[in-house]
């Protein structure tokens, strides 16, 4: 035993007793003949006590050779402290040392062990065992313990089982691109690691499994964001003979579930949307509702306020659509400047901001005062349902695009007034997207969520008779805080059906059946109506500790390269590995 | 919602309640105006009933045109059952059906689902869906999910965190051969799958993690031999500042709390006995000692009771040692022959067996009568400790080769002689593996374990002096009935011993830098004294599960070519794919 106790459980209960501690140096002081060491572990920080003229000298050597994060085991007996710290919960105590060993000195870190360091993300990163010591660090990836546990807990009660299903399956040209590898038993032919478990969790529920879940690792070969990892975690789901309404209970209840029991937070209604209500309110499919400022339409499907009075941006759009700002009728020409120019970056891509100040007064004024009329204008503020001292942005232009830029603007000034509270939550599930997108460059259908997703039963006819953007899916995402933190649908059952959306999709039946025949093949062998979701657990850790970034809630991560930059890898391989996989390379 | 209840929880209580129910049809009889269907789902099986006169003619018709593995639905009420069925916990009631809805029919499934099935192993693989049906398997599955429960349970008690490892990592030369993954980012640059999380869990030591845990897939690509899988998964523990038997204790805790919660068995002490002791004894590393029959030495480093008698095969042999069979001294000649067969077995290799019988008469014979004395056989039952009616079984060869021969047979007689109960359970460490062992193809050292291994201490001189053979390891296995469930070790964690390692193992300090500079690096910012074991989770289960195989017990299993037949993967690539990824094929 290297250690009677760690160094976050002594108290004055245990004052007398004689103890081992074990931990890392955090840090020293040598004053007046007293030396003080913090010895920090996982479980916290006990502070050692030496003293010239009473530990022995043998000791006192020895502890004063000590520097920061060396390895030492330390006996002595606990003592009470003179002044205590109240910032530590073995702050009445410290052990008063009668012999330390040094375990294993340590070079001087290449950043700062603290809460708060003076290390800048590469070094970070290649010394990642070190930034693994820090607090922050080492309580995300706790956090994100605490959250797989109640995941289970929740699931594991409602009798899912968990099935590990395999890491090394088979490469298939729908979706992202696949990570794939080499078979050396079978020269020429590649497996590759699964973009998601969706067809075998689909075959679990063939198989009877009725309720299954995974926490499972998940790859992308996709080119990374900032906020992407090529390796990430799902917890992965799917139930048998349930509509989405099944799916829909079960899961807010586990969303609740962790927020009551890793956060003490009660979650009140969840509420649903439909993506076509997203959209046209919030330009988002997955819109942060903590706050309204809901869009309002001044040229649309539904009236025209704007049109045949010369200006000529806004006859040439087909959508006017802007947002009213509560009290900010004050904002001074910097700030309106601000906002255009926000608007206007590449990134956003609007062409210009018009806005409307109601002011306190009961005076109207725009920065178009030069096309409309007071009255004109009257009627926008009644549209908008502003009070004096509103402002109101407008942006114009083509239906969704500009709706996606009007998102962009809603969300930065909920930023600026600070209606994005971080400690405030807003859980509601987003429904009814549409089952295919078109994509313009490649001239074809895709699926917007996986090839198989359900179509309403409603809308099957407009799928068979090809009026294929009009059909609507039994897709759900759930969208917490204006993130996206999971999303599934009911799954096509039938053999028929999933041909059909196959051929939607631009596979031959030849192409269909090399790629899925498995999966058509189950599904004449009693397949049960099913559905699921899956939930990025990355992302879900991270909106739970408070952080926009993934990386902290990942212990190992990967940089923007898709490299590990602490292991060196990717690395290259010895030509000896590589003809006995019979591959070389084209470089 | 799809149905009211499960088919394994209606009773006796629920008569009278309509109720909607969903399954799959197990069977049907259709006699004299009555038809019965069982109706299947995960949870059980209920019975419906219809009668000609009193259903209705339509919902007849649908009853009557099901088959075998039909998906329905059906809507009834609860009434009980005339003759009871006490197999099934639903045998008190039945469903008086009112209506039958198909909500899939299915094809004639290519084997039959039930617990005793006519279906061979290629069909079954190919039709995994299918054969997960099958009560035993799900079973085998459940059983799965509910060990790592409490594997979780367990640690998560012990204050072990679950962190998760990357699975993109970097080959390395020593060990299995890596799975490995080519880089699209990082052309001519590879990942490798891990192999273990060896040393990222050390890497998590150093960070002050403290306890770490993870039930992780794990990849080697190997030959596969019967009951091996190119994807496996490991219990993966490791913890800090802990000696041998601190590491030891924590997990035989945990096989008692498998045992305890899974089995209600309570298992007893868990003994160590010393790899020295083991191949000695028992000729092997994993020893069955639900029952005894150790070796015994005739001719060794401790005694010679065989030479000088002219009996040459004796005589050439540095190692005469055997087995005394309790109550087989009348084994007739075809069991003998039989005995002799099984070890001239060429995986086995024995030249032959000599054998002696103690007759209950008191005499003895043996078959080397010729060369050797009753006065001589005498010394031999006493060696053996023999009682009259015992038959002595000898082989003689060279050291261990011979040893695991007599192991081979051991077992065999083990089982012959019933004494492997499978529902008995021994539990039993072996301690004190070597560190290295020699290559003789090769010509150099190899890690037994592998290369983080701590040499014991009162051995490490003799590492430095280069003797090599002599150097025993603080590495451990687990064996449960003669299965090794899990081994381990306490890790080198000073910098200059793992380079003394890798150096011993013959690596350049260039390579060893180049592989586990990482390692090496980390090792001088403060590591901590650490060690951990792995289980092998699949056998785990299997050995819980009551069988030999661990296919059962993974959900999609590959076979012995590596190939999942169902998806038929491994695949070839598309030419784009591998253009991308800067790679081809030299085939």
């Amino acid at each position: 035993m290297f250690r009677s106790h760690t160094n976050g459980e002594l108290r004055l209960a245990n004052v007398g007793q004689e103890v081992t501690l074990c931990g890392w140096v955090q840090k020293m002081r040598d004053k007046g003949g007293m030396i003080w060491v913090d010895l920090r572990d996982r479980y916290g920080i006990t502070q050692l006590m030496l003293e010239e003229g009473k530990t022995d000298a043998n000791t006192l050597q020895i502890a004063r050779s000590l520097g920061r994060e060396f390895v030492v085991q330390a006996k002595g007996v606990v003592v009470e402290r003179l002044s205590k710290n109240d910032k530590i919960a073995t702050g009445d105590i410290e052990i008063k040392v009668s012999s330390v060993e040094i375990l294993n000195p340590a070079k001087l870190p290449p950043f700062l062990i603290e809460d708060e360091t003076d290390g800048g993300d590469d070094v970070r990163m290649k010394y990642r065992y070190l930034d693994l010591r820090r607090n922050p660090v080492r309580n995300s990836l706790q956090l994100r313990h605490r959250m797989a546990r109640e995941v289970r807990n929740y699931l594991d009660s409602l009798e899912f089982i968990e099935v590990e299903t395999p890491v090394l399956i088979k490469s298939t040209p729908e979706g992202a691109r696949d990570f794939v590898v080499p078979s050396r038993m079978n020269p020429g032919e590649f497996y590759a690691l699964p973009q998601s478990p969706q067809t075998f969790k689909q075959l679990l529920m063939v198989s009877g499994f009725d309720r299954y879940y995974q926490i499972v690792k998940c790859f992308r070969d996709e080119d990374l964001r900032a906020d992407r990892q090529p390796e990430f975690t799902q917890i992965d789901c799917e139930m048998a003979f349930v509509q989405q309404e099944d799916v829909l209970n079960v899961f807010e209840g586990l969303i609740k579930h962790l927020f009551k029991t890793v956060k003490n937070i009660e979650v009140g209604e969840v509420s649903r949307m439909t993506y076509a209500h997203a959209m046209k309110y919030y330009g988002s499919d997955k819109p942060d509702i903590r706050f309204g400022m809901k869009f309002v339409e001044l040229k649309g499907e539904e009236r025209d306020l704007t049109s045949g009075k010369d200006f000529q941006v806004f006859d040439a759009s087909n959508l006017v659509v802007g947002i009213n700002v509560k009290g900010a009728s004050e904002y001074t020409r910097k700030q309106i400047d601000e906002l255009t120019d926000f608007v206007k970056r590449p990134q956003i891509g609007a062409k210009g901001l018009v806005n409307v100040k109601y002011n306190l007064d009961g005076t109207i004024k725009s920065s178009v005062d030069k096309f409309y009329t007071e009255e004109d204008l009257k009627a926008w503020v009644a549209a908008f349902e502003s009070e004096p001292g509103d402002l109101m942005l407008i942006l114009s232009g083509d239906g969704d695009k500009v709706r996606k830029q009007l998102n962009e603007l809603r969300l930065e000034l909920g930023n600026r007034l600070g209606l994005r509270n971080p400690d405030e939550y807003s859980v509601h599930w987003v429904v009814d997207f549409p089952l295919l997108e078109y994509g313009e460059e490649e001239n074809r259908w895709f699926a917007m969520h996986h090839p198989f997703t359900s179509p309403k039963p409603e809308d099957i006819d407009a799928m068979m008779s090809g009026d294929l953007g009009k059909v609507r899916a039994n897709a759900y995402d759930l969208v917490v805080n204006g993130v996206e933190v999971g999303g599934g649908s009911i799954r096509i059952f039938q053999k028929d059906l999933q041909s059909k959306m196959f051929e939607v999709l631009g596979f031959t039946p030849e192409e269909a059946k090399a790629q899925f025949g498995f999966l058509l093949d189950a599904f004449e062998y009693g397949a049960p109506p099913h559905g699921g979701l899956a939930f990025g657990f990355d992302r879900l850790c991270s909106l739970f500790g408070g952080t926009e970034s993934i990386r902290d809630f990942i212990a190992f991560p990967k940089n923007n390269a898709g490299r590990d930059v602490m292991i060196d890898s990717p690395s290259p391989l010895a030509a000896a590995q590589l003809d006995e996989l019979k591959i070389k390379s084209t470089l």
